[in-house]
């Protein structure tokens, strides 16, 4: 259940009272996702005010709850050395997250904070790109020697069990760090307290190599079925791991993004207020408008077409439709395969395939049009052929573009679905208005 | 790395010439899914000569990876106790899947194969929809009573580890099979031997209900970044558990469902057949035409107020186009928004604030639509107003359909993707066509 308005009410009452006791005993039996779905609601005053009653174990794992806005809130008030006892207590990887967005100050001074190693931990984990393994790892794990014992497994687990959550693998490291094997946490409880790793451990573990982009790391984790994978570097050197609640996360903001680029959106503003749904959205809505501007221009040259033969225009927005139709359906079907790791079809036969099916939908329409546009303009019998042949052209065309643009952007490193931004839909529209008033001033006069 | 063309060729090749042992000797080191993936890419006679060679334990694992095509090209040619073999030793959730889309005569010949446990767990499995928590879990999990000791679970999970993958929680059960708590794997390891499991397990475990919607479920995955959950009934008692990495693969089911919905899809066509992919698109396809052929039926009707004014030809396609762009990226954002579980988000208070967003860019748009016209018609002024009110009707109507009607669909407990559907969109089409040539006429003569 999300949080409930009256929940909200009550606690913003009782923050601006100060009734600390009453805050305190309403976080009773809450999970730290809850309390920060809380703050969430309070307004931007509130949220410092609350989240300083935190203790600092639930206070590091709210925190990593928050969306940024909420988090600046939280922390914006609060001293260097609060803050830092905060990030201590985090996993790394979100740790590194929220000094990553700090100010390069501010961060500084954090860090000097910290431990050592878990200063050198973080700032490691900074190094890497966002979006990649490396950027999404955390360095928290338990690694053993081939030669340890099952009870000295276990009592490295005993002391760092509090700092580590989701124990699920033991990773076995040789002298310089290189992963030799993996001990499912089930086998060390199946196994005798003097066997060694090396005699209980599976050999040749999958791994996540550093470098490799989110969206593959998340292919790997459902191809594979896994729970937790090693991240390596080129030598096979053990820098950290990945676990599947990450992994779902990055599974929704991908899709979210493929969805928002497949629309014209460009990120979550449900929450956001009316001004800004509106300026974000201006961008992607300008660039079709100019194309609508420019297809009317064109329009306007075959103005003497048209009043020649109003019935023209009767059918403009049939034939944009439909080549806009088909030419989303086919972008969203390609986005899709490559964004579930179908990345490596064939190209040539899935656009010669396409192509195909775009040419039979668009004589299939095509004839239908074409007979309505025959039984609808008796007087000019060849406008039945225009229309038939442009319906044809614009679908068969959207086909194609939408198969071999989103391949054509893959293949530059782009995000396929710009394909379906507003400069491809706008320029199939301008092609579209030609190749119908085209054909329409070839075949009419 | 998907499976490579030449591995395929050699397999097909061997397969042919019934090399039984380069066949096995090549299976060597390959994980379940990647022998999926070579059956599928082998043809289809080919598919049921190779499975044969798979051992039960491989088989029953390469099975629940299949596609149910290539499916069912390795099953029909197996005899029913064959069958029965490899059903028994797969999870039970996979094992319900597969039964469940067997023949009904068939299904029950393979269940009367099975041992009476397993064919009762398949049985059970089958009452529950397909796409509900009940649909999803599986009957393996380890549970003990509050008062066994860890050494006894220790010794169950020795009897039962190799029927049970991913162990990572204990479930403690009353004498009623209640659930009242749960201890994970890491507490075993580190509680003392004689320790029970009232002792050392954590209360008020987060459960699942039976009858939870699967996107529901995934909701509850990502909220609480869970790994494995218990499903209950309305009793409380334990029915089966649910693992992450069948979330994962739910997760990317429903999104590209949405996705899919959202540009007039249906399903995956990227390896169908060209008149396949074509016959699934048609209906969709053929709505939008139909309301094309009204919209066109309605521009006729306005023939006599273009034929005066022939300028207002060029203006339809950026009208039209839009509206449907903002309607687009209204409804992406709210099928999103409503799929992440922003479901219970104040309904009203959206609405609204998407209105007014619709309203703002519409007037904005207007203006600079506005401006254009009178420059490019300098005799007809009033064109300029006409196209103005048209795109601010348009964009608005839009934008409140496209909030509205996505909620209205969740309410009725449909998928609020339909609102992006052809119904939807032809409807504004022609919403939009009558209010720009219905205010020309009033305005113009």
């Amino acid at each position: 259940m999300p949080v409930k308005a009256t929940d909200v009410k009550l606690l913003q009452d009782y923050i601006e009272k100060g009734w600390e006791f009453h805050i305190i005993d309403m976080l009773h039996d809450l999970k730290p996702v809850e309390i920060a779905e809380l703050i969430e609601a309070l307004d931007e005053e509130s949220r410092g005010k609350f989240f300083v009653l935190l203790d600092v174990d639930t206070a590091s794992e709210v925190i990593a709850e928050l969306s940024s806005e909420s988090r600046e809130d939280v922390i914006d008030g609060m001293s260097d050395k609060d803050l830092a006892r905060i990030v201590q207590d985090m996993d790394s990887d979100d740790a590194a997250d929220l000094v990553g967005d700090l100010h390069a100050e501010r961060a500084e001074r954090v860090l000097a904070e910290l431990s050592p190693e878990d200063s050198y931990d973080i700032k490691s984990l900074l190094k890497y790109p966002e979006d990649t393994a490396g950027g999404i790892m955390q360095r928290e794990l338990i690694s053993a020697h081939p030669n340890a014992t099952v009870d000295e497994v276990i009592a490295q687990i005993r002391r760092l069990h509090t700092e580590i959550n989701n124990i699920y693998m033991v990773y076995v490291v040789d002298n310089r760090r290189a992963l030799v094997g993996t001990v499912p946490l089930v086998n060390l409880i199946l196994s005798k307290p003097d066997s060694t790793m090396a005699q209980i451990m599976d050999l040749d573990p999958l791994t996540v190599p550093v470098a490799m982009d989110q969206e593959q790391v998340a292919n790997l984790f459902k191809r594979y079925d896994s729970m937790v994978l090693p991240v390596v570097d080129e030598q096979g050197f053990l820098l950290g791991r990945i676990t599947v609640d990450d992994i779902v996360d990055i599974m929704e903001e991908e899709a979210t993004e493929d969805m928002f680029m497949l629309a014209g959106a460009e990120e979550d503003l449900l929450s956001s207020s009316v001004v800004r749904n509106a300026s974000t959205r201006i961008p992607w809505l300008f660039v079709s408008w100019m194309g609508g501007v420019l297809a009317s221009f064109l329009i306007r040259e075959f103005e003497s077409t048209i009043s020649r033969v109003v019935g023209l225009a009767a059918f403009m927005p049939i034939i944009l439709g439909m080549g806009g139709n088909v030419g989303t359906q086919t972008v969203a079907l390609i986005v899709r395969g490559i964004a579930t790791g179908a990345s490596s079809m064939n190209f040539r036969s899935i656009v010669l395939k396409q192509m195909g099916v775009g040419v039979l939908l668009g004589a299939m329409f095509a004839v239908m049009l074409g007979l309505i546009a025959f039984f609808l303009y008796p007087d000019e019998k060849r406008i039945s052929i225009v229309v038939a042949l442009a319906i044809t052209i614009s679908m068969s065309l959207a086909s194609f573009m939408g198969t071999f643009l989103p391949f054509l952007f893959y293949k530059l490193d782009k995000d396929p679905a710009i394909a379906s931004g507003p400069f491809v839909t706008t320029t199939m529209d301008i092609l579209g208005v030609t190749a119908y008033l085209g054909i329409a001033g070839l075949l009419l006069f």
